[in-house]
């Protein structure tokens, strides 16, 4: 039998992250490699309590197991929404918020509604793989802007806006972003804005991060800037419930969310009702913030010993990001070194990073970063693994 | 602010259904216009029984939490895949099974692996709506072949085929289809498919039903008459569990699959893990046939009642199907009449049916035959319900 595959899918590959997971699963292997949120920070015992009493419940149990609509079970959005209003000044007048099947679905259906095949995406370079094949399988072209420690070059930004008239959007994860645990500026923040205004572009803000934040000062969100509904907010439950509920939102202007939720009801029609009911009865219940303030704990413990370990171990001739909050951290090789190898050399010697190709718009192109994650290696692992790789990094700036 | 959509979102309009189940959501309103299977047929106290058994051991429910792989939950697609082998001779030895976020997931993805915008779908009219516009997202020409009691007619089927050199597929629901509750005789299935096999197109065989039989005899699946891999099967829980739970699964050939899979990644990453370790142990646990023969049961109770009253109530000339199990079942009245003037007509006397436009290709254009549903509406709202829209049929036969 031969497939005849739609255009969308003959380019695509599967993720090259995927690709590394595998590589990286042996059991002795050290991973650095990882995108997963600490399982000591999924809030269990409290999940338990409220499933428990859901399920206590046959007649509200019962309702949990029949259709709903599309745009969300009405407790999950109205507190989601509240949270959203109240705590980050995001959903204006004509904004409305839906939930989603993870972040992740959000950007997929914001696509749906605005992509056509050969329509353009500006993207951070390096940004999120997995959102950079979302893209693609709508057939868009991927414009990479350079990321720098305080977010997009913007005078390369506003040179891919003139260039490029069928840029639809912007996509920017603003806040510790995956993968350099870069935090964008207010100020280009505002800027970025400004120059989506000139160019009549919109802006798609992915905010997976934005809530484990450890250090410095909360930085207003891009979609809390804007008041013509220009900034489409995705965001997740996967980092401060657990991902695997697959519960995140989406927050957009009414005229265009209408549009979003007629391609929700032709993608999954609603998202699962027991799991909509379980966390909105967790957030009603318990505090949330309390829960995430446990979870930076942590998250600070661990990027500050691998910060220290690289500060005792790694040449200087490596730059590493210092992310204010998230899961990564980012490490940039001298330039014209590419990072695949110090990766190969890694998994050699059982630890492994990933390397900042996977990131990239053109991921066969050598590139000099490379990602870290310290939310899922012990602090033991942190120790040995950053002393390890200290050693193949010495090894690597001999070649 | 003036928002650009994409194309495939221009012509799209929310489902014309889920108007007319806000039409008819009026407290004293009978209602036969619904889609849902009975909350009696959920299995309440057993998936009840499992969740608690799920969250009383904390380890293996905070690997629910923790993110999953794209194909599925192993043991929630090893049970489906058992199930379906054994009990309906699927899974050739080349074909893949995944769990979906729902049957209609499974025809989204699909469709993402292999439609190009301009090219065909054939359908069957009537259809189930919710593909309909599944495939609009993605800019397919919907070619419509009209449905006879035991099948599409297969002479209208092969001149679409011949006369589109870009059809990709043929989508049916063969059995207790929805709209009509027809099913597509034994023959009818294996000439579609050789037809398929003939004009080199794939048939994406939908069947949420197929277990709800009643009465009758079993008739084989096309994906277990197909050898090489041009059936793909989309399968549901949502009529056998629960259709909150959203859970479906697809079946397809193994190359066809790996596409179908990048496409979930590049939608929801995965489906919700919680939900599948809850099925998968309900699934193992207990006795899906047994469940299932209760509900068929309910299903034939409530048909028969129906066509009871029809039959005793009904004027001559509206022929109505038969089905052997399903939710549905269609009335046809004289041609050239449209259905849509009996829906109103029933809505001032508060009995709801759903007119036939709503599941065509052309939406706007007369229809003669309505659909009614037997699985939500008591006993006496049958018997009150049919007996008023017969007065309906009547007066509106006169005009």
């Amino acid at each position: 039998m031969q497939y005849h595959f739609s255009e969308r899918m003959l380019t695509i590959q599967p993720s090259a992250v995927r690709e590394i997971f595998k590589l990286t699963n042996a059991p002795d292997m050290i991973s650095f490699s990882a995108g997963n949120p600490s399982p000591d920070t999924f809030p269990i015992d409290a999940l338990r309590q409220v499933t428990e009493n859901l399920i206590s419940d046959k007649a509200a149990f019962s309702k949990m197991l029949q259709y709903g609509i599309s745009e969300g079970y009405n407790p999950m959005i109205d507190v989601t929404a509240k949270r959203m209003k109240e705590k980050f000044n995001m959903m204006g007048e004509d904004d409305k918020l839906i939930i989603t099947s993870g972040g992740q679905q959000g950007i997929d259906l914001f696509c749906k509604a605005v992509v056509d095949a050969g329509d353009a995406v500006i993207v951070e370079a390096p940004s999120f793989v997995g959102s950079l094949n979302t893209f693609r399988t709508y057939g868009a072209q991927l414009i990479p802007v350079p990321m720098q420690p305080d977010g997009m070059d913007l005078d390369l930004l506003e040179k891919a806006l003139k260039e490029n008239p069928r840029v639809r959007f912007i996509y920017c994860i603003a806040t510790f972003q995956n993968p350099s645990g870069y935090t964008t500026s207010l100020e280009k923040r505002k800027a970025m804005l400004e120059l989506a205004r000139k160019y009549d572009v919109l802006i798609l803000e992915d905010g997976p991060y934005n809530e484990l934040r450890f250090s410095g000062e909360h930085v207003p969100t891009i979609k809390s800037l804007d008041t013509e509904g220009r900034v489409i907010f995705s965001g997740s439950y996967s980092k401060v419930i657990s991902p695997g509920v697959r519960l995140g939102f989406l927050i957009a202007g009414n005229e265009l969310m209408q549009k979003i939720v007629i391609g929700k009801q032709a993608t999954d029609v609603h998202t699962n009702l027991f799991m909509q009911a379980i966390a909105s009865e967790f957030l009603s219940k318990y505090d949330l913030d309390a829960h995430i303030a446990k979870a930076c704990a942590l998250y600070k413990h661990k990027a500050e010993l691998m910060l220290k370990c690289i500060d005792a171990e790694m040449p200087k001739e490596i730059v590493f990001s210092r992310p204010e909050g998230g899961l990564f951290l980012w490490g940039v090789l001298p330039e014209g070194k590419d990072s695949a190898e110090l990766f190969n050399m890694g998994v050699e010697k059982k630890v492994a990073v990933v390397p900042g190709r996977a990131f990239m718009v053109d991921d066969r192109a050598p590139c000099n970063g490379f990602r870290l994650n310290y939310s899922m290696p012990t602090d033991e692992q942190i120790v040995n693994g950053i002393s390890i790789l200290a050693g193949c990094v010495k090894e690597f700036l001999k070649k």
